[in-house]
């Protein structure tokens, strides 16, 4: 009895979070309410309730899918830069980054601008998925940057300077950007810090020696 | 007959304006709707609209208020760093808008998440607010960045960086962040782009002599 049960909750589960990515894909963050997911995916905006308990539990599921395809996309481009120089390889992370964003508009936008009510808190496995694509921005920094407390500030420093590169050019708040300069901006600040890490690297090295 | 008429407009104006700040400092963005503001300003809805057009043309007034008063902020930071190294510059600017987010967050977050309608842009006032903003993280990179088209690219960069990392502690939506991480990460950022900064004059310093 309880097998047919779990089937309908699955396949039920996985309608709505198709319905809830295909609005918010086409028409942002504020379309994916309640009823219009519930009536897109042909069931009771009850039934949504019961199977994510609220719209917020709904969105924290259709960002939980987008945290994972960055992540995929993010690691597949690690492995294309392995071996390059730390600013190659920062500029092909911060080059996925971009990518991304662009081609995920909608959904790289919920991520950042989806709020949960005051006193919830995302899943431990949101957490999870934030730390792993953490991780592998601290890959390229290992060799200048051994201490790991230090290699993880850096890590997170690094994502939100391509994030607010990224989420300022595509707001459009700091005046008419286009993609090219948007590129320029994510050379220069890949660049320089590829070029600072390494001259910091190489004086701590130094020091090492005297 | 024009000047009481005009005086009645300011000050109805003044008074709108001033309900707005004070209702999104205490309730964020969400709360500045055009019946909260005119009934707390005492006014009809209609007034609000005969002076700003719409509620959002009430928000662009705030916003335009708020980067006044970070410009403010921003050039008395730069007044106080002048003449210390790139580096210290640099992070004195990034402690400086730091400082600012954290008091003002509300206000701060209206600057970036206030959209206008579709179709619809900013004046030309608010876009020349933002130049200035720029301006000043242009100055102490002048020694370092000749040319004025790489420099005001780097000045964005730097820019979006900054605002990026502030953006994200202040969302945590990267794990528990603290004040304090918040200070390590742009402590790094705005140390590795001096130094990559510094680097990269120093090459085309010799590059020319060659």
């Amino acid at each position: 009895m309880t097998e047919p049960q779990l089937t309908f909750r699955s396949t039920t589960q996985q309608r709505l979070l198709a319905c809830a990515a295909t609005l918010l894909e086409a028409e942002g963050l504020a379309a994916v309410q309640a009823r219009r997911v519930a009536r897109d995916a042909d069931c009771a905006v009850g039934t949504l309730y019961n199977v994510f308990g609220d719209i917020d539990g709904l969105l924290l599921a259709v960002n939980a899918e987008t945290l994972g395809m960055l992540g995929e996309a993010v690691r597949a481009g690690a492995a294309d830069v392995a071996g390059l120089d730390l600013r190659q390889q920062l500029a092909g992370l911060a080059t996925v980054y971009m990518r991304f964003a662009l081609a995920n508009r909608h959904r790289w936008e919920a991520v950042f601008k989806h709020r949960l009510p005051a006193g919830r808190e995302a899943p431990a496995s949101y957490l999870e998925d934030q730390a792993r694509l953490l991780a592998v921005i601290e890959g390229p920094l290992a060799a200048v940057l051994p201490d790991s407390e230090r290699r993880a500030a850096a890590a997170r420093a690094l994502f939100g300077a391509v994030h607010g590169i990224v989420a300022l050019a595509l707001d459009d708040r700091l005046g008419g950007q286009l993609k090219r300069e948007l590129e320029a901006q994510l050379d220069f600040i890949t660049d320089v810090t590829a070029r600072g890490l390494m001259a910091n690297a190489a004086e701590a090295r130094e020091d090492g020696r005297k």
